[in-house]
């Protein structure tokens, strides 16, 4: 390994730091082509001074303050976590709103996935029983009956992926008046709604819960509610749930996939476990992809507040309009005040896992995960749970955290995910595929029958960005038309429902 | 129905409303054997004023004012909801600590159970094989390795009765720096240690997690842990856990029931769904049956804060020192405070399906809810999720949410929980066993292979509170040796671990 030809990766003209390419990092004495010598061993990821730096000199890495030498730092050294200072976030009332909005991408035709069009005009990647509920109280009955459901009735309907229990923490025990109590009950209703369960969905109630279960129902019809309340005992209940389940198996059961454009994707992006590579290799390739899918006219969104707050600078520009603007603003000021409520701020983030991987804080962290975002306008902001309603890249507000973000992009309506990793996670949904991207050759490695796609190849200069981009886009498109399958779903590795309520727990 | 003995329940001789008894409510003109007619129809659990009200009047249940008069109310009306105003809370600075301290019951002597000894000196009710978690990001990783160990493994060892995955939101993605992180912290990691564990849980972690899980690892034994990022793919994850897994059901499957004196048993106490009838049947009889375990010797909790916020003033006077006083006051204080942070306060809470059972408003839940502590005094106050270390009656602290509430009082150490419900719900624990007690003999009659014990005939008089709170004693025996199983166990319906987590998600 310490034989391999040294590399890092400076990824602006400006930068001042480089990242260490090399698996096992690189050992003290190193000389790079450049001439760069290594003053002491630097971890793979690790960030290595390309001149000397004096305290309270900026250290920037994409082109951007990502904060101050804590102390003087030799060229060739090792830019530890320690060394780098925090800087202030960019002040939400000096930004320029929609300044510099980028011009349309060329339209990208011809591109299209076989999909489950639904009455509604949405389409899903997978066709799915969608079982909700409306309060935790009824988690274990229901858990019982989807078990017998998938035993008993799944396979009588062969044209059906899936039953999935949409179950969650909420429902009662809940100030279901506070401000904050929309989230979550938003989250509930849209996610009923996602396209893959084809407008299908039953819901579960139990009858004395804060959360009504008639809220949950889309259209009112209350035939599709098992109110537990109602019935006489448990066998009572589960026949109910079965035989209401038959019904929506034989509807489901008729579902057919048809071509359809790549303009009825609903893609969320997300990045988890991530590290210093996350930036310039896995990101950067979604981004591209990003891209296609916005040229091809899908919808887009990425989130995730904290991982976006200390960038925002470089995305207001972006906005279509000072409107979009505004919503983007709101939903940053929003989060900073509930963290501080929570006496929290956006240096909660990142973890040691991400520290490990080479980041230094929530500054480098943020200018990796919005590269996820492309080039393109950000056509519109969604506030956590709500759900999209336009195409283009839209900014979906949620917490950082890869399984509160994954539920509420599913509420936001995504039929895909696409999540980069650099440390690792076996992250998945039940309700739509999770495309999963290394930003590491090593990790594809190790987690070869968990990693879809690998990044890393970008570091090492074996594919361009451009390349994986491409590759991202077409892995889309086969899974979304149940051609390919995700190894999330191959091995069944599905996490659960994870709301985000910032109100009060009663 | 209409032509069986009309009744009512007065409770305290200062009362001047009473509950009417008889199922499906009782009609306009009904006159009872004291003379008392009623001028409208009120349903079954509703109050009925048994003497003019004037507009401002007490109205007064249990002996306390529950809310005053909003409009005058003449004698044999129903005291509905909107006539009773929402009294404010006890000021808790004006309240009298151990003003009142209830001596030593006598004690109860020569009950046993047979349970599992543990090396901490803990006695489990259960042999069960757990399996927690640092992060949610394992969880389908853990879900197929526990479905797994439960069809090649468990089978070899007929001495372990279950395998618990304790997954849970929690983990990253969230501030666990601030104050209140504490809780969530303090709640997974005491969970591990519960006495059905016996000492032998494993720790599945992801490696760049925020909470790192050697904090799990209750004697710093790195040997049962599993890091999912140190693994080579999934089949190596699978096989660590699966191997990790046979040598601690090995170990479990030597653990024998003994005979056990009944002041090991740690008992939870709660009620959820709970109607007018609560503070009556069930609540009372759970409260006799508390003070016999208290009289044994054993350690029983009562919680839910918001239940016990309007009714503290009764509980002060109780607590056996002012420090004990003054901790109780501490929880009120802090819950007080974190209601008002996410705007509500404590009439967020009763339910809906608490109104429609009778109950007005949460001054009259609260003086029904306790009644569960029973009479004896009040040896400790627990925070929430704080480990129990003590024998005697505790209030351990912690939302009224029945699933919030079970999950943390797992973490105070309980080996059974015993839990009240007027308006049913099909409520359990994988941990331990919860015996439900209905508050009303139709619930029971509805739900007979749901509940496992009928309070509603103390309504009715066919049992007195004390006859119902033997049988609740001595099926907490029965329950707690394996003899009995709880109708949650039996169909398997539990409930998922949900943390109390005050503190923001990032």
């Amino acid at each position: 390994m310490e034989n391999e030809t040294p590399l890092y990766i400076k990824v602006n003209e400006k930068d001042n730091v480089a990242i260490i390419v090399n698996t096992g990092g690189l050992p003290k004495g190193t000389v790079f082509p450049c001439g760069l010598e290594l003053v002491e061993r630097i971890p793979q990821g690790h960030k290595v001074a390309l001149r000397d730096l004096r305290q309270e000199d900026p250290i920037i890495r994409y082109g951007e303050i990502i904060g101050c030498a804590a102390a003087p730092i030799a060229r060739g050294s090792w830019v530890e976590e320690s060394l780098v200072t925090l800087p202030t976030p960019p002040r939400l009332e000096e930004l320029p709103l929609a300044s510099a909005v980028p011009k349309p991408l060329p339209p990208l035709e011809g591109y299209t996935f076989e999909g489950y069009r639904n009455k509604d005009g949405s389409v899903g990647t997978k066709n799915i029983l969608g079982i909700t509920t409306s309060v935790q109280c009824v988690a274990g009955v229901l858990e019982f009956a989807v078990k017998q459901i998938k035993e008993q009735l799944l396979p009588k309907y062969p044209n059906v992926e899936d039953v999935v229990a949409l179950t969650h923490n909420y429902g009662c025990g809940v100030a279901i008046q506070a401000p904050d109590a929309i989230i979550p009950i938003r989250t509930i209703q849209n996610i009923a709604v996602n396209p893959n369960f084809g407008g299908e969905v039953l819901v579960v109630g139990l009858g004395c819960e804060k959360l009504a279960p008639e809220r949950l129902l889309p259209d009112g019809d209350t035939g599709r509610l098992i109110t537990l309340q109602d019935h006489h005992g448990f066998r009572s209940m589960l026949e109910s749930v079965m035989s209401q389940a038959e019904e929506r198996l034989a509807s489901l059961n008729r579902r057919q996939r048809v071509t359809c454009p790549a303009s009825d994707l609903v893609v969320g992006l997300q990045c988890g476990g991530s590290d210093a590579f996350s930036g310039v290799t896995a990101n950067p390739a979604v981004g591209y992809a990003a891209d296609l899918l916005v040229r091809a006219g899908a919808t887009v969104m990425f989130s995730e507040v904290t991982e976006v707050r200390d960038a925002v600078h470089l995305l207001t520009p972006r906005v279509v309009s000072e409107e979009v603007g505004r919503d983007l603003l709101r939903e940053m000021a929003w989060y900073d005040n509930y963290l501080q409520r929570g006496q929290a701020d956006r240096s909660a983030n990142p973890t040691p896992g991400n520290k490990k991987g080479g980041l230094a804080n929530i500054v480098e962290k943020a200018l990796g995960s919005i590269v996820k975002s492309g080039t393109s306008s950000i056509a519109g902001v969604l506030s956590p749970g709500e759900k999209a309603k336009q195409k283009g890249l839209l900014y979906a507000a949620t917490p950082a955290s890869d399984f509160v973000c994954g539920t509420l992009q599913l509420a936001s309506g995504v039929n895909m995910q696409v999540f980069t990793t650099g440390r690792g996670t076996p992250y998945g949904l039940a309700v739509v595929p999770v495309i999963k991207v290394a930003t590491r050759s090593a990790l594809m490695e190790q987690w070869h029958d968990l990693i879809d796609i690998n990044a890393g190849t970008i570091a090492t200069g074996e594919e361009t960005i451009e390349e994986v981009g491409w590759t991202i886009f077409h892995t889309i498109l086969e899974v979304a038309s149940g051609k390919k399958t995700t190894w999330a779903d191959r091995w069944g590795l599905h996490n659960d429902l994870c709301l985000f309520n910032p109100a009060p727990v009663t």
